[in-house]
């Protein structure tokens, strides 16, 4: 499965009056993630709308544990990885590391959407085979 | 139970290139929100952590999913409650509307936390009566 | 000219480690108040680019004094208002006052832009009477 | 003069409707520059409020001049600088490049200061010569 890691330090201005990071960065970073986990298939969300004609790929659905927190100055990893390939749909799993222990675990979904001419509105379809072999890591990336 | 509404405009800043609310927003707002619900009791963190001695109500897990996109210019309305409150932990549900439907929902988890002198470390505490009572809507708030 | 007051609540998640609002959130408050200003003359930027044909009024320039932090839980109220109106040009001037005193003045300009044919690129472009009068306070809004 | 050099790419999340960058994110990047700058010369605000006391260097005066819009996708660079040292206060300037146009200039002034027990306040105060040294560059960073 195709998969990245990426490092980044937590700043000053990522935390809140407790000094851990406000959580809501973590969402940020993951979405930042995402893209950079297609850029790892030579993906971008322009040359997917531009190729295959597709609205986006929205997030559906996520879950996220919160298990340490992590600190101003602290530097964290976190690890993506396409978790699962439905049919119009997939899966990407973000484990964030702080030092030796895992600080947040995440699972979100996104949908593979485009706009649907007969029922007049944006809708998920099938994934396209070149776009689930280079998410199954079955075909290597540009 | 306690709970709590909230009114707010979505703003061209709030949206990304695809002109929808960038998702991490809702993440920030569940977080308002939170403060808000708990405003309703007369609670504020500062005041618990006065009164009680805890070190915080750090989120431990969310879920949330998405429903619908929201647009610049859409005012939406976000409804949190206390969904369940436990031995050392409460749940919060938080659903946004957006018009006639459901934008989007989320469940979140937080702790009781204290630090704890024989473990030398912050860990979960039993949440007081008193807040027991007030996160259930049993007493009144300030 | 032009003139709108918004209250707002700082809340928990803007503060930084030091307790006070990290400093960026209030450039974010004054692109809302910008739109919330505009809306005061029933003008939005959707609107404005139908009617017009109007690449946007991006920010060139801003300017901004901090001269007292916002505390989690302070009310504060930013007053924005039209400081000049330029030949494709105009000015805001926003003030962020916090109980008694005066927590932030900022000062932005913005330009009046749309796509020039002949030299195949965005520019400034004289602001239309119309919009003169509306950022003046000289027509009514709608 | 101290000096720092950082690149970042421009992501999806930054960017808003019309597809540039949302403005306060320059905002949070300069104080992101503003903290990797200190590093450069072996501060960091916890280890200046621990050997000298302060409160902090907070954030008085900003300047900014957007002078090219930045695209999902772009890599930008932060030059952050030293440019000025004064009694109680000191400058940074913040040149951000985007290929080989100069997208945004910004000016900040902080100011160093801590509690006086005499006027039972926080205010200004002047800044230690080894400050000045590394600021100035006469002294090597740790």
């Amino acid at each position: 499965m195709l998969s990245n890691t990426r490092t980044l330090q937590v700043e000053f201005g990522h935390c809140d009056p407790s000094g851990i990071v406000f959580n809501p960065h973590y969402f940020v970073w993951f979405d930042f993630s995402v893209h950079a986990l297609l850029g790892r298939a030579g993906l971008t969300l322009k040359s997917m709308i531009d190729e295959f004609g597709i609205d986006g790929i929205p997030l559906v659905d996520n879950q996220a544990r919160f298990k340490a927190p992590s600190r101003w100055g602290d530097d964290i990893v976190i690890e993506s990885s396409i978790a699962a390939v439905h049919r119009s749909a997939f899966e990407i799993r973000h484990l964030v590391r702080n030092g030796g222990t895992i600080a947040v675990e995440c699972s979100e979904t996104r949908v593979w959407t485009a706009f649907d001419r007969e029922q007049g509105r944006v809708r998920a379809k099938p994934l396209p085979p070149r776009i689930v072999a280079l998410l199954s890591g079955a075909a290597p990336g540009a």
